[in-house]
């Protein structure tokens, strides 16, 4: 299980890249730990730990809006994965956008509102 | 500059998802402080900061493999960015992979090769 996972560089998280498998956009960055990547394996829908709320964090459990993996993809040093994923219901971000990332940095550094809310805050 | 960036959470440091802006797969996971992100927004062309070699890394100095930067995004909680980039020569992985996540993990935790290199080990 896990050959190489290094989770012992980043205290015992790694951060996962999440991305739509279809679309390809990026939704958000999360972190796991070793339980809450057993967690994803086992039941096919991602696990992160809650850095906030220092809890292992089923994403969409409340909401329904659970993440569907796909695949997943390590990197050359081991200490990062990407999760390729179907969002249930189409918003990954609590914020109530499709992804996390609707803010563009421009090159003056300022930034700016890219992407449309797609409905009110959502519990995750 | 940076208005909202929250460099202080990873102590200094931020995570870069790199996500090529054409065929939108995800190439690599590199980490920025406040320099590095200020010469990414300067130059053009991603610099990071090297947690191994602790030193300011301009990728591609040497090899000419830059990262044109096209557009920057920020997430939710001012904690990751995303920069979407031109690789210049294909590859971004130093094992000579085009991404650093050329490998798969299959539902037993084992890993899996699933793509090809192109080169032999680069300098980046």
């Amino acid at each position: 299980m896990m050959e190489g996972l290094d989770f012992k560089k980043g205290n015992g998280l790694i951060p996962a890249i999440v991305q739509d498998y279809k679309t390809k956009r990026v939704l958000m960055l999360a972190y796991i730990n070793e339980e809450s990547f057993k967690m994803t394996l086992q039941t096919g829908e991602a696990h992160y730990w809650s850095r906030s709320r220092n809890c292992l964090w089923h994403k969409g459990k409340t909401s329904g809006h659970v993440q569907k993996i796909k695949e997943i993809y390590v990197d050359c040093d081991n200490d990062t994965v990407l999760f390729l994923v179907e969002q249930v219901g189409g918003i990954a971000c609590h914020t109530g956008h499709e992804s996390c990332f609707y803010r563009r940095i421009n090159r003056d550094g300022s930034f700016e509102i890219v992407d449309k809310k797609l409905q009110d805050e959502v519990e995750l």
